[in-house]
């Protein structure tokens, strides 16, 4: 949804899928809906029947992408869908629909993605110089390209040949005309999971929370560098890559992932909150209550508090309401920014030292208006706590993030950003700090955007410019 | 926004409006946006400029019904606007609009009313038989029509002699082409507030959240019986009308109210909290764990745990993108039914004692499926503590709520209850531990929900069967 | 539709019923679906049945207010509905739809109406003198009320006594919950027919056209001062109203109506070519080819042309996509103005001599349009010929006009006219000539915006300034 | 349009672009919206401004897709546009948007195509074959890729190197950051004409009605197999094709163009009325009145009306909001059909023996119904007069046809059609009269859809049955 004061890490997408059930595209459709968080831009779902591939996709909520009549025409016991955050306001959006569906020699294929190639721009370019065209901007196009120009016989091992010749961040959700695909990539950058639906359904996520929702039962993660072809001969597991260090986003548990989504066996809720327990640990303060910024900071809020022993309160109410569609009206004299969404309730605030916990700062304007709301509501003490570290450095493994100049961390001290934000205190979390929160040696996971530390080499040594010009695309 | 699973009794109506500022339209808008919470199925504005009343109503959520072009065309530094629930899915909404606005012999009227007239039916048919034509099922139209019958010289006089005649619950706000009068009943059912914005601009609001979002600053509570003519000839206060027992709605505490508003000088917020706390005290349970049933049940849950010390925890996660466009596809199979909103997080409630804290408990069928779930998701006990008291009558004062033989709790005991929604134990908070937590009298306030006891007598005393009828319409 | 080269007079209505067929919604639909070109702004129908008044009203064509839903719900027997005509742009539009619904002591009531009052105002006043609320700015709501009020014991002596002290146009169909009742004017300005449908219903409409489409079959005229009474008892006809001279409108024949509608039995389309043939007789020219503006000069220039011997071209084409959604680029270079709808075929105007043959001249900016077109597409001549007398006064029976400011005929000379219209010759059909191509005795007619002689006299004689006033409205 | 009765052949799309005009997609909007009547599905157009192409692609007509919005963003001083019609409902419509657009070594391409391929599907199997993947089934695909793979050195060679590998129908405007390039086919199946505009502009379109909606001076017809460059070094024309027979679409002249088009210097209009000429003196009839069915047999009616000298008559009335929008109710009764959109005009039938002129029977189910329409109106005879041969065979150049079975001509004599529609005689004018009328050489044209001969071969010899599948496509 639209949010006027929303700075946050975005990320790309969800992945769903569903093999042989009489509703799979029905059941795609919840767990896209129950996936919403992680890409509210656009929504496709394809499935398949008799060689036919039926495909709904469009921009918006999936909740307004389908009706019922889309759903009723997505006919077949097959089916995959996507859901899709993109930053671009420009037209190229109404390009870049997944999943992406195409007519091959070897028939029909439908790709699902969620991440990002470091190598996406230069394959495209060898590509487009072996001639092929390109119509979107995305990655995702390249994987099918590739696959498409496999001479491989079976469509598993052209999809290896495939992802072989990419480097980067992708949980793959791939049909065609009989079974479907599952890949994640040897760093396992990306969360994906298989569960079992109805008598003999398989079904894949994103996350757990979509499982729960159509009732599915939970089977497990798909592994980094695996494999699993699902088809009528059966559902078998290959790991055709070679053999990489595990480097899953850490950023999943602090931000991205629905509270109750488990991931590697670890329940998000529990993460944060022992993540804000930590947080009470490492940066400890005298204050009467514990806020957090809704509604991602409460997790961590409410672990601080019992580490704490600070009563947790919910002194910032959030409108519900805040939608796509508000506009808020040019007003002559002011500007209501972050009230529109949020408003700090003055009983709770008034005289009171306050503890406000939220997960992240990126450029930190919301931040400082947080502060001054919170301030304006009588607030004695501001003292801000934060779930993750510093935020310094650019994602590019499908996390839409600004660029590292306009990360405020990237520039400034604690003590700079504390001052901008006009904060009494502010403290984040320690890079051990959070991993012994999670209970989780650092080496499996990925902190590049707090540490600059990137589990996947760039080709050719880029540098930052170049990292940045590597999100630019051709199309407005 | 619409809810596959809400049962809740539901408000009728949020008022606003805003005199003497010249964004009147543009602050009536943010107002509306900040009480969208008392109604979501329709919303308008009216503004008056050069005695020319411009007009902009319509279903859907504020944020739907006012884009830029139409906040534009309500020029005038005088406005109200109106927020409207409404049960019937019919025909007959799209005529219930308002504010209602009129042309008479003194000139044009506006009117924004949240309440229901205990004799509106009685007058309506006076109305009739007088010769006078309804366009619409709202009460509001009969004080209009009486206001355009007064023979008085002034609005405020035609607006005093036309109140008289009716008797139950309104907060009035009504415009003519030079003012603003702002009426609470004398009972003063619903809430009612003054503000102050900008340099000279004086605001009326429904409830104090309100206030906050347009930065005004809270002045006071209009007066159960107290009218407020706010002119060019300054601000005057009356009370014109016999002294009756003050009624406010104690449910407004309980379930209404946002939050972040103050009731008659009391924060909604820590209402809750109190209610909570005094529900531990009264029913006690020994439980690992407190959860509330998202998102009215928090702050009760939370005034639970701290009172008795067992950890509060946010184990059932409600999807965020449930709104009025969501279609439940049809299936063959199972109906999804409370999981589209609700998903109980299994890492929370695996072998727990569970206290599920919520607001209300009305057909009981959503009690049951959360029950039910909140079991699936492995809690060991379930314990549900409801920060109500049983609610056994309809209201007639302005709240949508079913007959009350739909009621659960008019024709069950607590114990047939607990059974039927699947409980290990149910408790509510008596009348008396409700009063004790607000630190209020009980002869203060309307609880007939509760205890049957109305305060305002019904004409010609009716019987149930007729009140239900006084509830249904002429059109459809 | 939107059309951005139209200056036509325009009607202000059509009205449809059925009586008595199990399709009842269904076929009126259909029939205000024929009955379109009468009124593009908004549409509505009600339907009663079991005391119950269905509704659905709203902005935009026909086939965009109505669909399948909408029709379904409108369930009952019984059934009429109404096409608006509407020049304001403002909101008030959304509170002028039609058919008007209410609800009065003596049930509920809807009303079709297609006319205007003269003393509309004056009744206005009175009544809100009275204590009577207005709600719209349509005369349709004086009558309303005034039927509120009679005491009368049947709905038809209400409705009878309440049309007693209207003066105006007014073609109406009333239904309450047992009977549809038609009345026309006592001068019968504005058309109506009744027409048989199914095995024993009955069908009232503006235009024969619309029986047609439903393959109802024509049955009669409704009379001047005429009211049927449609009811469970039969159809019974009376003449409550003192007689008076006929009026029926002329302009009905030279534009208004559709071609394939008969009025009081002359066929539009016949009548159209007679005007054209008597229009060549009166005002010849030596010319190559007769060419309609299309489409509504297409019948007269037709007759113009067999009269004449001129060979009779479709030489402009029209473009059938012109719609009320087409927005013409902000062009900085140039305004394409009526190229955008009207195109001139260079292979017909080239070199030659032209008759253009339009119904009207009203501000005379697209007839200049017109021929400046037709001349740049090598017309070596360009001779205009009107099928109606020059139109110097508005109307105020029910017809959209301009001021009489605007009329340029009100004005200039038809020489001044021809100059400033830049052909090379300009005639107008005189009155009498109109009269005989119709057959007709010009007494039976109102042809006010031609000769100014009003055939029903203004209250208190008002000079043209307050005729105009009249046409204001209270709401914007 | 939605039109519930028409039957006709639909041409598949119109092309126009402008080169250097800064307001290039202004214009192309105008003469889209100009082409609307080549294409009603879908619109597209795209515009090039410093290597960035903007892009508006959309289902519904020209007016539907671009609003102001659209428009501004459509910057820079070349554009090209498409309007598309298409039979199939399904979902492949929302991937077969125009004109394509796609990112190559070479830079962006965007191509906008009317026509259809012969060895289109050959060709996509090859490239599929070679690794190429489809995203669309439009054979304009085909042709981006052989362009993408094409190794020549500039924009013109390439498309030329692709164009040499397509038989079939195609008139072409492509468009890459500096140039705007034309082709037609060595056939020149499909017309396409230059213009210029403004000082220095030049634009391209399917038919001159477009060039005279912008004042845009007709220059000259593309020549068959000829390319036309145009870029910043000038205009130069190529003949780099193999040359081949002229072929020119017969029935553009018939139905497709609009009558105030010039195709290949001869007028439509004028071409139209003197096959209804040729056809009233090859198929005499005493008759009293000519009809023509409108809108599309006016023309040919009025020629047939001034050779024979019987009188032409618009005795059927088409309704002008007959749009995509419409649904008929589902009728328990009957079904209106051809009514909902055409009405005969008693008057004008009564008695009457009529000549009904058309342009065409494709299965001969609305020429039945209209014949039932018009004797039910009182026709005494019914003689139906078609400005085309019988249509025996289907297109397969870029028109959509029924397959040959659905074509009544194709098994039916025409004596066996004549008793099919119920018509007292049927003829068609024949193939030698129809070259006769247009005083063109058969030779020089394409009359496959009545002859059976098809200008370009299939390959490989197919038969009937597999061109009808070279109809069907991959995607639904």
């Amino acid at each position: 949804m639209f949010d006027p004061t929303d700075e946050h890490f975005h990320d790309e997408c969800g992945v769903f899928g569903v093999y042989n059930h009489a509703e799979a595209a029905n059941l795609t459709y919840l767990g896209l809906y129950a996936l919403q968080h992680r890409g509210q831009e656009s929504g496709g779902i394809v499935s398949v029947q008799d060689r036919i591939f039926h495909t709904t996709r469009g921009q918006g909520l999936v909740a307004d992408v389908f009706k019922q009549r889309e759903l009723d025409a997505l006919e077949g016991d097959k089916a995959i869908g996507h859901v899709r955050y993109s930053t671009t306001g420009g037209s190229a959006n109404s390009r870049n629909l997944q999943p992406l569906v195409v007519d091959t020699a070897d028939g029909g294929l439908a790709i699902a993605h969620n991440g990002n190639l470091v190598n996406g721009t230069e394959m495209r370019r060898m590509l487009e110089r072996r001639g092929s065209i390109f119509q979107s901007t995305m990655d995702t196009e390249v994987i099918v390209h590739l696959t498409a120009l496999s001479r491989e016989n079976t469509f598993s091992d052209r999809l290896v040949e495939a992802l072989k010749q990419v480097q980067g961040a992708y949980a793959l959700v791939a049909m065609d005309e009989n079974q479907i695909i599952v890949v994640r990539d040897p760093h396992g950058l990306r969360p994906l999971v298989l569960g079992k639906v109805g008598e003999k359904g398989i079904v894949v996520s994103s996350e757990t929370c979509a499982l729960n929702l159509i009732e599915a039962q939970f089977w497990r993660d798909v592994e980094p560098g695996e494999m699993v072809v699902i088809s009528p001969d059966g559902i078998r597991s290959y790991f055709p890559f070679q053999k990489q260090k595990r480097s899953f986003c850490v950023f999943e548990y602090i931000y991205f992932a629905r509270p109750d989504s488990n991931l590697d066996g670890i329940n998000v809720y529990n993460a944060r909150k022992a993540i804000g327990a930590k947080l009470a640990e490492e940066s400890p303060v005298e204050a009467d209550v514990i806020i957090p910024v809704p509604d991602s900071g409460v997790p961590s809020a409410l672990g601080f508090s019992q580490a704490s022993g600070i009563p947790f309160e919910l002194g910032i109410i959030r409108n519900h309401y805040v939608g796509r569609t508000f506009i808020e009206p040019q007003q002559q004299i002011r500007h209501f920014g972050v009230k529109i969404k949020l408003n700090a309730n003055p009983h709770i605030f008034k005289g009171k030292r306050v503890v406000l916990v939220d997960d992240s700062v990126v450029r930190g304007t919301t931040s400082r208006k947080i502060v001054k709301m919170v301030r304006a509501a009588g607030a004695r003490e501001v003292h801000v706590r934060i779930s993750s570290p510093p935020t310094t450095n650019p994602c590019f493994y499908g996390i839409d993030t600004p660029t590292r100049q306009e990360l405020l961390a990237s520039s400034h001290t604690v003590s700079e950003m504390c001052s901008y934000i006009t904060a009494d205190s502010l403290c984040y979390i320690s890079l051990e700090g959070l991993y012994s929160a999670l209970n989780a040696k650092r080496v499996d996971y990925c902190d590049a955007c707090f540490s600059g530390e990137y589990p996947i080499p760039f080709p050719n040594q880029v540098g930052d410019q170049q990292l940045t010009l590597l999100k630019e695309s051709f199309y407005k």
